[in-house]
């Protein structure tokens, strides 16, 4: 097998064969194929495309790069989830605990934030003593004992997508759908969950800005999973403007803790429902109602024993940022757009998130708001309150807010944006 | 300046500024941007394409990576050529010394052999004594006595293009005409020649199989030297079919004499001639009919004097391959086709070519023609003699030649192709 005719054949819109695939995912993980090759081939992939069976056999294939774990030995069934990345997305954090507190049981894996969504990790880190990293017997007992651990995946799990999305990462051919699917989907096979709802976010402030791309990703991903046995659905979800009320990493926690509290934004409650509906049903659990979860305590308490599993104190306070910066509104009238993008950016720059991969995260920086679109706002009353610890970066944070928002006179109509967009189920 | 972000540009169909282009070809050369980062700039040029201005500042950020030679200083106007390459192409050995003898000093920096089409250096070296590797003074110094020179490419001249030629040559971003344009005018402008004649094959031995892409390449070309203040030429024509009788080092050498002798095959002289005219005129010689230089041995003395200047003896014995293999014409009639990429591949198994920039090719290898499209062959008479030190070599060139000609009928009619198919001069 030769690489450059693995190239050749896609740069001339060919498809890839089976054993062209495996072949380069497996030589390219071992280092005989260069990373100029593969991100030649990653480009030629990126505009021209793969057809399903091109994106199933390379799924496979970074599958087969690595090991596969098993949770068929557990009492209940298991469900996952994942969401592509948006602002103030902190609702890994209430739904698996809400899910397992439903009896299904809830195996993360999650990463870090690199730009402007944040990461998962990065706002349990905030929790005082909380970890991140278990081994994989560790993380078997904690989802045996509680039935939800949300952790850092390990490296065993599709090496070749590691090293492949590091590639992509620095040549710009990380907005390839055929790969994004494969990357997404190889974990979460590798996994082994029973089944996997998608969060496919779309707007301002996801990575796809489209709502035809957000789609075919979703279809592609949904698909894949069929044909890999995951029952998986996927909900194209509104990420114009950011979820809830808090974009940053303690922020976000605290939050997370007022939904399994009964309470929380409207946006957030309604999501982390939707979700866990569609988790539950995946897996086969038709006959709980997760709002019961919430309203009677049992999901507050699974959150408070799967933190306390990794090391963390759920009544420690959250750390708070030293300094606050309040942006007040300009004018009077209808809030009308609060832009995910800017905001994420604002709370990127204030310290919540990172520019490389090795940077320490701000626990208690980010971006507080106190209005969403069609609220009502006031001139010189508080908009959005930031937080960092380093209050020379409030100028630049505030440059990305500039024109953030939109505020129309009062009495204009104002259409709200559905939370869900709409739901790709399994075709038949 | 941010390599994603150039990247991006082009991946998304965009045209890159000339702050881009003068960035990401510098930092590259300096090692800046990563060679995966390159490859991938690289496949979406090939895929996407580069406007005329693009092109332009391609080459010049090109050309500014390196040194620039100066020939104003020379008595005589200067005038080079280029060919992309084919099977049995030896026309600079005769066109070089022709091209000198009318008036015109001829600079002909040249290059090895890859694949299957044979390198003009490698030819020469077949010459006992003869070396390649000139310094630039030695270089000014022979073209000024004798007024030619054929040498090995400095490497000052637009090291960029180097770097990016040899990373194009394992991703599959050879076939790109913007790079394959920019690639050859950078050395050709930076050389400081004042006339160039290109002369682009087309046919299944020629590196563009396809008239309509040899004739994009040529246009471009064309252009760029226009812009560049170098008059240019370019000829299309046939690789469809062998040049002359000869493919191979040692054989080619020996042809090349005949044609100064005033022989030679009738295909190699006409290409010799139609070159050296356009070289002229290019140069603003218009008074001077190469065919004199032929006829009355002028070419063949600045042949002999050139030669001598590099080392070698003229009038040594060329080296001869220790083995032959006859193949004899399976029927009688018309030979209507005889592949110039078959004949191209059996010359370089057999020893001619090599397939690592590393590799000694052998001297005396090689594949003799007894006919060529439109003769007459005789059952059982002799069509091709294969040369080669290494006799088990044999079969796998033979391999190569199964399907190579085609015989006809005696009386079928054939319609030869011509040599020169088109002419791309400068457009107003």
């Amino acid at each position: 097998m030769d690489v450059i005719s693995v190239i050749r054949t896609k740069r001339d819109k060919g498809e890839l064969s089976d054993a062209q695939i495996d072949w380069v995912v497996d030589a390219y993980t071992r280092g005989e194929v260069a990373d100029e090759q593969m991100s030649a081939l990653a480009m030629a992939i990126l505009l021209n495309g793969m057809t399903a069976g091109e994106i199933n056999r390379w799924t496979d294939a970074m599958i087969a790069s690595g090991e596969r774990m098993d949770f068929s030995g557990l009492p209940r069934p298991t469900a996952d989830k994942h969401s592509t990345g948006g602002v103030g997305d902190k609702i890994t954090l209430p739904l698996a605990p809400l899910v397992a507190a439903c009896g299904v049981a809830v195996p993360q894996l999650s990463g870090r934030g690199l730009g402007h969504t944040g990461g998962t990790l990065d706002k349990l880190e905030s929790i005082p003593g909380w970890r991140a990293q278990l081994s994989n017997d560790e993380m078997l007992a904690v989802l045996g004992d509680i039935g939800a651990v949300i952790c850092a995946a390990g490296d065993g799990l599709a090496p070749a997508d590691k090293k492949l999305y590091a590639l992509r990462d620095v040549t710009g051919t990380v907005e390839a759908i055929p790969l994004i699917a494969s990357s997404i989907m190889s974990k979460k096979i590798a996994e082994g969950t029973g089944a996997l709802v998608l969060d496919v976010k779309v707007g301002t402030g996801a990575f796809m800005k489209d709502l035809a791309d957000a789609r075919e990703l979703a279809r592609t991903m949904v698909r894949l999973g069929g044909d890999h046995g995951v029952r998986t659905v996927a909900l194209l979800t509104d990420m114009s403007t950011p979820l809830g009320l808090t974009a940053g990493n303690a922020l976000e926690v605290r939050e997370s803790v007022e939904v399994l509290a009964g309470g929380g934004p409207a946006d957030v409650v309604e999501l982390t429902l939707a979700l866990a509906r569609e988790m539950l049903a995946a897996a086969g659990m038709t006959d709980r109602d997760p709002a019961d979860a919430l309203a009677n305590g049992s999901a507050m308490d699974v959150w408070r024993r799967m933190i306390a599993a990794q090391g963390g104190d759920p009544d420690a306070p959250l750390p708070v940022a030293r300094e606050q910066h309040v942006v007040t509104a300009p004018s009077t009238g209808i809030l009308t757009r609060l832009d995910a993008y800017d905001v994420g950016i604002a709370a990127w720059r204030l310290g919540a998130g990172r520019s490389r991969k090795e940077e320490p995260v701000q626990a208690g920086a980010g971006a507080e708001l106190h209005a969403k679109p069609g609220d009502l706002v006031t001139a010189g009353r508080p908009l959005l309150t930031l937080h960092t610890d380093t209050p020379e970066r409030f100028a630049y944070a505030l440059e990305s807010l500039e024109s953030a928002f939109d505020i129309a006179p009062e009495g204009t109509a104002f259409t709200p944006t559905p939370i869900v967009v709409d739901r790709i189920g399994p075709t038949a």
